[in-house]
Protein backbone atom coordinates (compact mmCIF):
# COMPACT_ATOMS: atom_id res chain seq x y z
CA UNK A 1 0.00 0.00 0.00
CA UNK A 2 1.26 3.30 -0.83
CA UNK A 3 1.32 5.84 1.95
CA UNK A 4 0.21 9.58 1.42
CA UNK A 5 1.81 11.70 4.35
CA UNK A 6 -1.42 13.85 5.26
CA UNK A 7 0.31 16.20 8.28
CA UNK A 8 1.97 19.17 6.18
CA UNK A 9 -1.96 20.95 6.07
CA UNK A 10 -2.35 24.12 7.21
CA UNK A 11 -5.61 23.28 8.88
CA UNK A 12 -3.21 21.51 11.87
CA UNK A 13 -2.57 24.62 14.18
CA UNK A 14 1.07 24.17 14.51
CA UNK A 15 1.56 23.97 10.67
CA UNK A 16 -0.35 26.95 9.95
CA UNK A 17 1.93 28.71 12.48
CA UNK A 18 5.11 27.51 10.72
CA UNK A 19 3.88 28.37 7.18
CA UNK A 20 2.72 31.95 8.38
CA UNK A 21 6.33 32.50 9.96
CA UNK A 22 8.17 30.52 7.35
CA UNK A 23 9.44 28.23 9.20
CA UNK A 24 11.37 26.43 6.98
CA UNK A 25 12.71 24.18 9.32
CA UNK A 26 9.16 22.88 10.71
CA UNK A 27 8.15 21.98 7.74
CA UNK A 28 11.28 20.00 6.39
CA UNK A 29 10.92 18.00 10.44
CA UNK A 30 7.72 17.48 9.29
CA UNK A 31 8.00 16.03 6.10
CA UNK A 32 11.09 13.93 6.80
CA UNK A 33 9.43 12.55 10.12
CA UNK A 34 6.56 11.21 7.42
CA UNK A 35 9.06 10.03 4.71
CA UNK A 36 11.19 8.05 7.69
CA UNK A 37 7.93 6.33 8.61
CA UNK A 38 7.34 5.18 5.22
CA UNK A 39 5.16 7.78 3.47
CA UNK A 40 5.79 7.75 -0.53
CA UNK A 41 4.55 11.03 -0.92
CA UNK A 42 4.20 14.50 1.16
CA UNK A 43 0.73 16.21 1.13
CA UNK A 44 1.48 19.85 0.98
CA UNK A 45 -2.05 21.56 2.00
CA UNK A 46 -2.61 25.55 2.86
CA UNK A 47 -5.98 25.54 1.79
CA UNK A 48 -6.97 28.38 4.82
CA UNK A 49 -4.15 30.63 3.21
CA UNK A 50 -6.99 32.27 1.17
CA UNK A 51 -5.62 34.29 -1.21
CA UNK A 52 -2.34 33.49 -0.29
CA UNK A 53 -2.59 29.83 -1.20
CA UNK A 54 -0.70 29.70 -4.27
CA UNK A 55 2.86 31.15 -2.61
CA UNK A 56 2.35 29.25 0.55
CA UNK A 57 2.20 26.06 -1.57
CA UNK A 58 5.06 27.06 -3.76
CA UNK A 59 7.01 27.32 -0.19
CA UNK A 60 5.68 24.17 0.94
CA UNK A 61 6.88 22.39 -2.04
CA UNK A 62 10.08 23.73 -2.14
CA UNK A 63 10.91 22.94 1.29
CA UNK A 64 10.19 20.04 1.59
CA UNK A 65 11.60 18.98 -1.89
CA UNK A 66 15.05 20.18 -0.40
CA UNK A 67 15.20 17.21 2.48
CA UNK A 68 13.02 14.54 0.97
CA UNK A 69 12.96 12.50 -2.12
CA UNK A 70 9.11 11.58 -2.25
CA UNK A 71 7.25 13.15 -4.41
CA UNK A 72 4.32 16.01 -2.92
CA UNK A 73 0.68 15.22 -3.14
CA UNK A 74 -0.53 19.02 -4.40
CA UNK A 75 -3.38 19.34 -2.51
CA UNK A 76 -5.95 22.20 -3.87
CA UNK A 77 -8.92 22.43 -5.85
CA UNK A 78 -7.75 25.69 -7.49
CA UNK A 79 -6.53 24.69 -10.67
CA UNK A 80 -3.79 28.38 -10.64
CA UNK A 81 -2.78 27.28 -7.64
CA UNK A 82 -2.07 23.41 -8.94
CA UNK A 83 -0.88 24.88 -12.01
CA UNK A 84 1.72 27.28 -10.26
CA UNK A 85 2.57 23.99 -8.00
CA UNK A 86 3.56 22.06 -10.74
CA UNK A 87 5.56 24.15 -12.53
CA UNK A 88 8.20 23.72 -9.93
CA UNK A 89 7.75 20.80 -8.73
CA UNK A 90 10.52 18.25 -9.29
CA UNK A 91 9.10 15.22 -10.46
CA UNK A 92 5.80 13.59 -10.60
CA UNK A 93 3.29 14.92 -7.86
CA UNK A 94 -0.05 13.52 -6.93
CA UNK A 95 -2.89 16.38 -7.92
CA UNK A 96 -5.61 16.25 -5.25
CA UNK A 97 -8.38 16.57 -7.17
CA UNK A 98 -10.18 16.34 -9.98
CA UNK A 99 -13.79 15.34 -10.34
CA UNK A 100 -17.07 14.67 -12.00
CA UNK A 101 -18.13 18.24 -11.09
CA UNK A 102 -18.17 20.48 -14.56
CA UNK A 103 -16.22 22.92 -13.05
CA UNK A 104 -13.60 21.99 -11.37
CA UNK A 105 -13.80 19.18 -14.34
CA UNK A 106 -13.01 21.96 -17.14
CA UNK A 107 -10.69 23.92 -15.57
CA UNK A 108 -8.60 20.37 -14.15
CA UNK A 109 -8.18 18.84 -17.30
CA UNK A 110 -6.15 20.68 -19.24
CA UNK A 111 -3.17 20.87 -16.36
CA UNK A 112 -3.57 17.33 -15.96
CA UNK A 113 -3.84 15.88 -19.17
CA UNK A 114 -0.62 19.01 -19.82
CA UNK A 115 1.53 17.81 -16.99
CA UNK A 116 3.61 14.75 -16.04
CA UNK A 117 1.41 14.49 -12.51
CA UNK A 118 -0.85 11.85 -10.95
CA UNK A 119 -4.50 12.70 -10.10
CA UNK A 120 -7.04 11.59 -7.60
CA UNK A 121 -10.23 11.38 -9.06
CA UNK A 122 -12.70 12.26 -6.48
CA UNK A 123 -15.94 10.51 -6.91
CA UNK A 124 -18.78 13.87 -7.16
CA UNK A 125 -20.50 14.92 -9.83
CA UNK A 126 -22.94 17.97 -9.93
CA UNK A 127 -25.67 15.79 -8.43
CA UNK A 128 -23.55 16.02 -5.41
CA UNK A 129 -21.94 13.11 -3.41
CA UNK A 130 -22.50 9.56 -4.07
CA UNK A 131 -24.61 7.22 -1.79
CA UNK A 132 -24.26 3.81 -2.72
CA UNK A 133 -21.20 1.29 -3.95
CA UNK A 134 -22.93 1.78 -7.68
CA UNK A 135 -23.00 5.70 -7.38
CA UNK A 136 -19.61 5.31 -6.88
CA UNK A 137 -18.36 3.38 -9.36
CA UNK A 138 -20.77 4.84 -12.04
CA UNK A 139 -19.37 8.06 -11.35
CA UNK A 140 -15.98 6.57 -11.40
CA UNK A 141 -16.14 5.06 -14.08
CA UNK A 142 -16.88 8.18 -16.03
CA UNK A 143 -14.21 10.33 -14.81
CA UNK A 144 -12.10 7.01 -15.70
CA UNK A 145 -12.69 6.49 -18.95
CA UNK A 146 -13.11 10.02 -19.76
CA UNK A 147 -9.44 11.21 -17.77
CA UNK A 148 -7.97 7.77 -20.06
CA UNK A 149 -9.80 9.24 -23.62
CA UNK A 150 -7.93 12.10 -23.04
CA UNK A 151 -4.42 9.99 -22.48
CA UNK A 152 -4.15 9.72 -18.95
CA UNK A 153 -2.74 6.56 -18.21
CA UNK A 154 -4.90 4.32 -15.79
CA UNK A 155 -2.09 4.04 -13.71
CA UNK A 156 -1.71 7.68 -13.30
CA UNK A 157 -5.42 7.76 -11.72
CA UNK A 158 -6.55 7.65 -7.84
CA UNK A 159 -10.27 7.17 -7.66
CA UNK A 160 -11.42 8.01 -4.40
CA UNK A 161 -14.89 6.90 -3.51
CA UNK A 162 -15.46 9.13 -0.93
CA UNK A 163 -15.58 8.29 2.51
CA UNK A 164 -19.27 9.06 4.12
CA UNK A 165 -19.52 8.76 8.10
CA UNK A 166 -21.59 5.96 9.37
CA UNK A 167 -22.79 7.98 11.99
CA UNK A 168 -25.22 9.16 9.12
CA UNK A 169 -25.98 5.84 7.79
CA UNK A 170 -25.05 2.21 8.22
CA UNK A 171 -24.21 1.57 4.74
CA UNK A 172 -22.00 4.02 4.05
CA UNK A 173 -19.00 2.05 5.51
CA UNK A 174 -19.71 -1.24 3.31
CA UNK A 175 -20.72 1.20 0.44
CA UNK A 176 -17.69 2.65 0.56
CA UNK A 177 -15.75 -0.75 0.40
CA UNK A 178 -18.06 -2.38 -1.99
CA UNK A 179 -16.85 0.57 -4.29
CA UNK A 180 -13.07 0.24 -4.17
CA UNK A 181 -13.62 -4.14 -4.69
CA UNK A 182 -15.28 -3.37 -7.84
CA UNK A 183 -13.19 -0.51 -9.10
CA UNK A 184 -9.95 -2.29 -8.24
CA UNK A 185 -11.80 -5.24 -10.15
CA UNK A 186 -14.12 -3.40 -13.16
CA UNK A 187 -11.50 -0.84 -13.69
CA UNK A 188 -8.61 -2.76 -13.46
CA UNK A 189 -5.50 -0.33 -13.54
CA UNK A 190 -6.27 2.49 -12.00
CA UNK A 191 -5.66 2.75 -8.10
CA UNK A 192 -7.81 3.64 -5.45
CA UNK A 193 -7.18 6.09 -2.56
CA UNK A 194 -8.81 8.12 0.18
CA UNK A 195 -8.66 10.07 3.60
CA UNK A 196 -10.11 7.43 6.93
CA UNK A 197 -11.24 9.90 8.86
CA UNK A 198 -14.50 11.03 7.94
CA UNK A 199 -15.65 7.54 8.50
CA UNK A 200 -15.91 8.53 11.92
CA UNK A 201 -16.91 11.61 11.99
CA UNK A 202 -19.39 12.21 15.18
CA UNK A 203 -18.32 9.12 16.90
CA UNK A 204 -16.27 8.86 19.82
CA UNK A 205 -13.41 6.64 19.87
CA UNK A 206 -11.92 8.06 16.17
CA UNK A 207 -8.88 6.64 15.93
CA UNK A 208 -9.97 2.76 16.41
CA UNK A 209 -12.88 3.34 13.33
CA UNK A 210 -10.28 4.67 11.34
CA UNK A 211 -7.67 2.16 11.87
CA UNK A 212 -10.19 -0.69 11.73
CA UNK A 213 -11.57 0.85 8.46
CA UNK A 214 -8.17 1.00 7.03
CA UNK A 215 -8.05 -2.74 7.28
CA UNK A 216 -10.64 -3.25 5.85
CA UNK A 217 -10.04 -0.84 2.54
CA UNK A 218 -7.12 -3.36 2.39
CA UNK A 219 -9.06 -6.27 2.17
CA UNK A 220 -10.76 -4.90 -0.47
CA UNK A 221 -7.84 -4.00 -2.65
CA UNK A 222 -7.49 -0.27 -1.71
CA UNK A 223 -3.61 0.46 -2.64
CA UNK A 224 -3.35 4.02 -1.52
CA UNK A 225 -4.43 6.13 1.92
CA UNK A 226 -3.65 9.01 3.05
CA UNK A 227 -3.07 9.67 6.30
CA UNK A 228 -0.39 9.50 9.09
CA UNK A 229 2.30 7.81 8.61
CA UNK A 230 3.62 8.56 12.25
CA UNK A 231 0.83 6.49 13.57
CA UNK A 232 2.62 3.25 14.43
CA UNK A 233 -0.50 1.50 15.65
CA UNK A 234 -2.62 2.60 12.18
CA UNK A 235 0.92 1.68 9.85
CA UNK A 236 1.38 -2.13 11.71
CA UNK A 237 -2.23 -2.56 11.05
CA UNK A 238 -1.62 -2.13 7.73
CA UNK A 239 1.20 -4.21 7.42
CA UNK A 240 -1.06 -6.90 8.84
CA UNK A 241 -3.84 -6.60 6.99
CA UNK A 242 -1.72 -6.82 3.79
CA UNK A 243 -0.15 -10.26 4.97
CA UNK A 244 -3.72 -11.42 5.79
CA UNK A 245 -5.28 -10.22 2.17
CA UNK A 246 -2.54 -11.82 0.49
CA UNK A 247 -0.65 -8.65 -0.44
CA UNK A 248 2.12 -9.51 0.79
CA UNK A 249 4.66 -11.99 -0.58
CA UNK A 250 6.08 -14.74 2.16
CA UNK A 251 5.44 -11.86 4.65
CA UNK A 252 8.66 -10.44 3.63
CA UNK A 253 7.55 -6.57 4.41
CA UNK A 254 5.71 -7.47 7.70
CA UNK A 255 9.28 -9.25 8.86
CA UNK A 256 11.07 -6.37 7.52
CA UNK A 257 9.19 -4.00 9.32
CA UNK A 258 9.19 -6.33 12.32
CA UNK A 259 12.74 -6.12 12.25
CA UNK A 260 13.10 -2.94 11.99
CA UNK A 261 10.94 -2.57 15.05
CA UNK A 262 8.68 -1.03 12.84
CA UNK A 263 5.36 -3.43 14.75
CA UNK A 264 5.93 -1.77 18.11
CA UNK B 1 -20.85 -10.98 16.89
CA UNK B 2 -21.08 -13.95 19.62
CA UNK B 3 -18.08 -14.50 21.36
CA UNK B 4 -16.77 -18.45 23.50
CA UNK B 5 -14.79 -17.82 25.87
CA UNK B 6 -12.06 -19.44 25.15
CA UNK B 7 -10.02 -19.63 28.19
CA UNK B 8 -10.64 -22.39 30.53
CA UNK B 9 -8.49 -24.69 28.41
CA UNK B 10 -6.06 -26.86 29.89
CA UNK B 11 -3.42 -26.58 28.15
CA UNK B 12 -3.30 -23.24 29.36
CA UNK B 13 -1.06 -23.92 32.37
CA UNK B 14 -2.72 -22.16 35.25
CA UNK B 15 -6.24 -23.77 34.10
CA UNK B 16 -4.32 -27.14 33.63
CA UNK B 17 -3.23 -26.36 37.58
CA UNK B 18 -6.85 -25.44 38.41
CA UNK B 19 -8.41 -28.60 36.81
CA UNK B 20 -5.75 -30.68 38.64
CA UNK B 21 -6.62 -29.63 41.95
CA UNK B 22 -10.33 -29.12 41.80
CA UNK B 23 -9.71 -25.25 42.10
CA UNK B 24 -13.43 -24.74 41.56
CA UNK B 25 -12.82 -20.68 42.92
CA UNK B 26 -10.28 -20.02 40.26
CA UNK B 27 -12.01 -21.46 37.12
CA UNK B 28 -15.22 -19.78 38.16
CA UNK B 29 -13.78 -16.74 38.71
CA UNK B 30 -12.00 -17.12 34.75
CA UNK B 31 -15.64 -17.95 34.09
CA UNK B 32 -16.99 -14.89 35.43
CA UNK B 33 -13.91 -12.85 34.24
CA UNK B 34 -15.00 -13.70 30.43
CA UNK B 35 -18.91 -13.57 31.06
CA UNK B 36 -18.71 -10.40 32.56
CA UNK B 37 -16.50 -9.12 29.80
CA UNK B 38 -19.25 -10.30 27.18
CA UNK B 39 -18.47 -13.89 26.69
CA UNK B 40 -21.59 -15.77 25.06
CA UNK B 41 -20.18 -18.99 25.32
CA UNK B 42 -17.71 -20.39 27.95
CA UNK B 43 -15.72 -23.20 26.50
CA UNK B 44 -14.69 -26.06 28.75
CA UNK B 45 -11.72 -27.63 27.54
CA UNK B 46 -9.45 -30.93 29.21
CA UNK B 47 -8.15 -32.41 26.27
CA UNK B 48 -4.47 -32.90 28.03
CA UNK B 49 -6.50 -35.41 31.23
CA UNK B 50 -6.79 -38.32 28.52
CA UNK B 51 -7.97 -40.87 30.35
CA UNK B 52 -9.78 -38.10 32.82
CA UNK B 53 -11.19 -36.44 30.41
CA UNK B 54 -14.61 -37.27 31.23
CA UNK B 55 -14.92 -36.39 34.74
CA UNK B 56 -12.98 -33.46 34.09
CA UNK B 57 -14.95 -31.98 31.29
CA UNK B 58 -18.01 -32.67 34.03
CA UNK B 59 -16.63 -31.23 37.12
CA UNK B 60 -15.63 -27.80 34.62
CA UNK B 61 -18.93 -27.53 33.67
CA UNK B 62 -20.58 -28.02 37.01
CA UNK B 63 -18.10 -25.45 38.94
CA UNK B 64 -18.87 -22.62 35.44
CA UNK B 65 -22.72 -22.81 35.39
CA UNK B 66 -23.37 -23.00 39.42
CA UNK B 67 -22.10 -18.78 38.80
CA UNK B 68 -22.59 -18.28 35.23
CA UNK B 69 -25.69 -17.64 33.48
CA UNK B 70 -24.33 -18.67 30.07
CA UNK B 71 -24.11 -21.80 28.21
CA UNK B 72 -20.81 -23.69 27.72
CA UNK B 73 -19.06 -24.71 24.70
CA UNK B 74 -18.06 -28.65 25.41
CA UNK B 75 -14.88 -28.71 23.14
CA UNK B 76 -13.55 -32.02 22.95
CA UNK B 77 -13.80 -34.27 19.64
CA UNK B 78 -14.43 -37.78 22.52
CA UNK B 79 -18.18 -38.81 22.23
CA UNK B 80 -18.20 -40.23 25.65
CA UNK B 81 -16.82 -36.83 27.07
CA UNK B 82 -19.45 -34.99 24.89
CA UNK B 83 -22.40 -38.03 25.67
CA UNK B 84 -21.61 -37.23 29.35
CA UNK B 85 -21.61 -33.44 29.30
CA UNK B 86 -24.64 -33.06 27.33
CA UNK B 87 -26.36 -34.80 30.24
CA UNK B 88 -25.44 -33.03 33.34
CA UNK B 89 -25.16 -29.45 31.42
CA UNK B 90 -28.25 -26.96 31.44
CA UNK B 91 -29.45 -25.46 28.56
CA UNK B 92 -28.71 -25.90 25.24
CA UNK B 93 -24.67 -25.78 24.69
CA UNK B 94 -22.36 -25.56 21.91
CA UNK B 95 -20.56 -28.88 20.62
CA UNK B 96 -16.80 -28.39 19.42
CA UNK B 97 -17.01 -30.20 17.11
CA UNK B 98 -18.41 -32.56 14.20
CA UNK B 99 -16.76 -33.05 11.27
CA UNK B 100 -16.93 -34.63 7.78
CA UNK B 101 -14.27 -37.35 8.73
CA UNK B 102 -16.47 -40.30 9.00
CA UNK B 103 -15.82 -42.00 12.05
CA UNK B 104 -15.63 -38.76 13.85
CA UNK B 105 -19.32 -37.68 12.33
CA UNK B 106 -20.92 -41.32 12.56
CA UNK B 107 -19.93 -41.26 16.46
CA UNK B 108 -21.20 -37.42 17.30
CA UNK B 109 -24.10 -37.43 14.71
CA UNK B 110 -26.60 -39.39 17.22
CA UNK B 111 -25.35 -37.15 19.92
CA UNK B 112 -26.10 -34.39 18.14
CA UNK B 113 -28.88 -35.11 16.67
CA UNK B 114 -30.70 -36.52 20.13
CA UNK B 115 -29.74 -33.57 22.28
CA UNK B 116 -31.11 -29.99 22.49
CA UNK B 117 -27.77 -28.37 21.37
CA UNK B 118 -25.65 -26.46 18.60
CA UNK B 119 -22.80 -27.84 16.62
CA UNK B 120 -19.74 -27.01 15.29
CA UNK B 121 -19.72 -27.98 11.80
CA UNK B 122 -15.60 -28.29 10.98
CA UNK B 123 -14.55 -28.10 7.36
CA UNK B 124 -12.63 -31.67 7.74
CA UNK B 125 -12.82 -34.32 5.78
CA UNK B 126 -11.13 -37.83 5.05
CA UNK B 127 -9.32 -36.24 1.88
CA UNK B 128 -7.66 -34.09 5.03
CA UNK B 129 -7.51 -30.31 5.24
CA UNK B 130 -9.28 -27.43 2.67
CA UNK B 131 -6.64 -25.45 0.87
CA UNK B 132 -9.03 -23.03 -0.89
CA UNK B 133 -12.55 -21.47 -0.33
CA UNK B 134 -13.75 -23.96 -2.84
CA UNK B 135 -12.88 -26.93 -0.22
CA UNK B 136 -14.04 -25.48 2.43
CA UNK B 137 -16.95 -24.30 0.87
CA UNK B 138 -17.89 -27.63 -0.52
CA UNK B 139 -17.67 -29.54 2.89
CA UNK B 140 -19.44 -27.43 4.27
CA UNK B 141 -22.17 -27.35 2.18
CA UNK B 142 -22.17 -31.29 2.60
CA UNK B 143 -22.02 -31.29 6.05
CA UNK B 144 -25.01 -28.93 6.43
CA UNK B 145 -27.14 -30.24 4.40
CA UNK B 146 -26.20 -33.92 5.60
CA UNK B 147 -26.94 -32.42 9.66
CA UNK B 148 -30.24 -30.22 8.07
CA UNK B 149 -31.22 -34.03 6.66
CA UNK B 150 -31.37 -35.33 9.87
CA UNK B 151 -33.02 -32.76 11.53
CA UNK B 152 -30.54 -30.22 12.97
CA UNK B 153 -31.76 -26.22 11.95
CA UNK B 154 -29.46 -24.49 10.66
CA UNK B 155 -29.86 -22.11 13.21
CA UNK B 156 -28.04 -24.28 15.61
CA UNK B 157 -25.00 -25.11 12.74
CA UNK B 158 -21.75 -23.27 13.20
CA UNK B 159 -19.67 -23.76 10.51
CA UNK B 160 -15.79 -23.22 11.05
CA UNK B 161 -13.98 -23.21 7.72
CA UNK B 162 -11.13 -23.97 9.45
CA UNK B 163 -8.27 -21.14 9.64
CA UNK B 164 -4.51 -22.23 8.49
CA UNK B 165 -1.29 -20.15 9.03
CA UNK B 166 -0.67 -17.13 6.47
CA UNK B 167 2.74 -18.38 6.64
CA UNK B 168 2.35 -21.41 5.11
CA UNK B 169 1.17 -19.99 2.23
CA UNK B 170 -0.11 -16.41 1.34
CA UNK B 171 -3.75 -17.08 0.12
CA UNK B 172 -4.82 -19.11 3.44
CA UNK B 173 -6.20 -15.89 4.67
CA UNK B 174 -7.98 -14.69 1.95
CA UNK B 175 -9.30 -17.93 1.33
CA UNK B 176 -10.74 -18.89 4.32
CA UNK B 177 -12.36 -15.18 4.28
CA UNK B 178 -13.84 -16.08 1.22
CA UNK B 179 -15.11 -19.02 2.49
CA UNK B 180 -16.80 -17.15 5.16
CA UNK B 181 -18.71 -14.89 2.48
CA UNK B 182 -20.01 -18.16 0.70
CA UNK B 183 -20.86 -19.81 3.64
CA UNK B 184 -23.11 -16.93 5.21
CA UNK B 185 -24.49 -16.04 1.37
CA UNK B 186 -25.46 -19.78 0.11
CA UNK B 187 -25.77 -21.51 3.02
CA UNK B 188 -28.30 -18.79 4.17
CA UNK B 189 -29.43 -19.61 8.08
CA UNK B 190 -26.21 -21.00 9.65
CA UNK B 191 -23.54 -19.43 11.79
CA UNK B 192 -19.60 -19.04 11.45
CA UNK B 193 -17.46 -19.45 13.86
CA UNK B 194 -13.66 -19.88 14.16
CA UNK B 195 -10.72 -19.48 16.71
CA UNK B 196 -8.34 -17.07 15.14
CA UNK B 197 -5.10 -17.99 16.62
CA UNK B 198 -3.60 -20.48 13.68
CA UNK B 199 -3.75 -17.80 11.10
CA UNK B 200 -0.55 -16.21 12.77
CA UNK B 201 1.28 -19.39 13.65
CA UNK B 202 4.49 -19.53 13.18
CA UNK B 203 5.01 -15.35 12.63
CA UNK B 204 5.90 -12.55 14.81
CA UNK B 205 3.35 -10.37 16.62
CA UNK B 206 0.62 -12.98 16.37
CA UNK B 207 -1.79 -10.51 18.62
CA UNK B 208 -1.50 -7.85 16.00
CA UNK B 209 -2.38 -10.52 13.02
CA UNK B 210 -4.77 -12.45 14.85
CA UNK B 211 -7.06 -9.04 15.71
CA UNK B 212 -6.73 -7.57 12.45
CA UNK B 213 -8.23 -10.75 11.06
CA UNK B 214 -11.15 -11.00 13.56
CA UNK B 215 -11.58 -7.17 11.76
CA UNK B 216 -11.82 -8.96 8.16
CA UNK B 217 -13.74 -11.80 9.64
CA UNK B 218 -16.88 -9.26 10.41
CA UNK B 219 -16.80 -7.49 7.47
CA UNK B 220 -17.35 -10.83 5.35
CA UNK B 221 -20.32 -12.11 7.73
CA UNK B 222 -18.45 -14.10 10.67
CA UNK B 223 -20.70 -14.12 13.39
CA UNK B 224 -19.05 -15.90 16.11
CA UNK B 225 -15.14 -16.24 17.36
CA UNK B 226 -13.65 -18.60 19.65
CA UNK B 227 -11.75 -15.30 21.58
CA UNK B 228 -10.20 -14.32 24.87
CA UNK B 229 -12.99 -11.78 25.96
CA UNK B 230 -10.40 -10.03 28.42
CA UNK B 231 -8.83 -8.95 25.59
CA UNK B 232 -10.06 -5.56 25.44
CA UNK B 233 -8.43 -4.48 22.33
CA UNK B 234 -9.44 -7.28 20.27
CA UNK B 235 -12.75 -6.50 21.94
CA UNK B 236 -12.75 -3.23 21.22
CA UNK B 237 -11.33 -4.10 17.12
CA UNK B 238 -15.06 -6.30 16.82
CA UNK B 239 -16.97 -3.72 18.18
CA UNK B 240 -15.73 -0.89 15.65
CA UNK B 241 -15.62 -3.34 12.78
CA UNK B 242 -19.42 -3.83 13.22
CA UNK B 243 -20.32 -0.79 13.14
CA UNK B 244 -17.71 -0.05 9.72
CA UNK B 245 -19.81 -3.31 8.44
CA UNK B 246 -23.13 -1.91 9.16
CA UNK B 247 -23.46 -4.75 11.51
CA UNK B 248 -24.40 -2.01 14.45
CA UNK B 249 -27.45 -0.25 14.01
CA UNK B 250 -27.44 3.12 14.88
CA UNK B 251 -23.97 2.35 15.98
CA UNK B 252 -25.79 1.11 19.48
CA UNK B 253 -23.51 -1.63 20.46
CA UNK B 254 -20.50 0.75 20.10
CA UNK B 255 -22.31 3.67 22.14
CA UNK B 256 -23.24 1.26 24.60
CA UNK B 257 -19.53 0.03 25.15
CA UNK B 258 -18.07 3.57 24.74
CA UNK B 259 -19.96 4.55 27.90
CA UNK B 260 -19.47 1.24 29.78
CA UNK B 261 -15.34 2.43 29.36
CA UNK B 262 -15.31 -1.08 27.30
CA UNK B 263 -13.69 0.51 24.51
CA UNK B 264 -10.67 2.07 26.25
Amino acid sequence: MEVVGELINASRKKIGEAIKARDTEFIQETARQQRDSGADYIDVNAGTFVGKEKECVEWLIQSVQQVVDAPCCIDSPDPEVVDSALRLHQGAPIINSISLESERYNALLPIVTGNECKVVALCMSDQGMPESAEDRFSIAEKLVNSLVQKGVSKDNIYVDPLVQPVSTNDSYGVEFLKAIERIMTELDGVHTICGLSNISYGLPKRHLLNRNFAVMGVLKGLDCAIINPLDSQLMADIKAAEVLAGRDTFCMNFLEAYRAGKLD
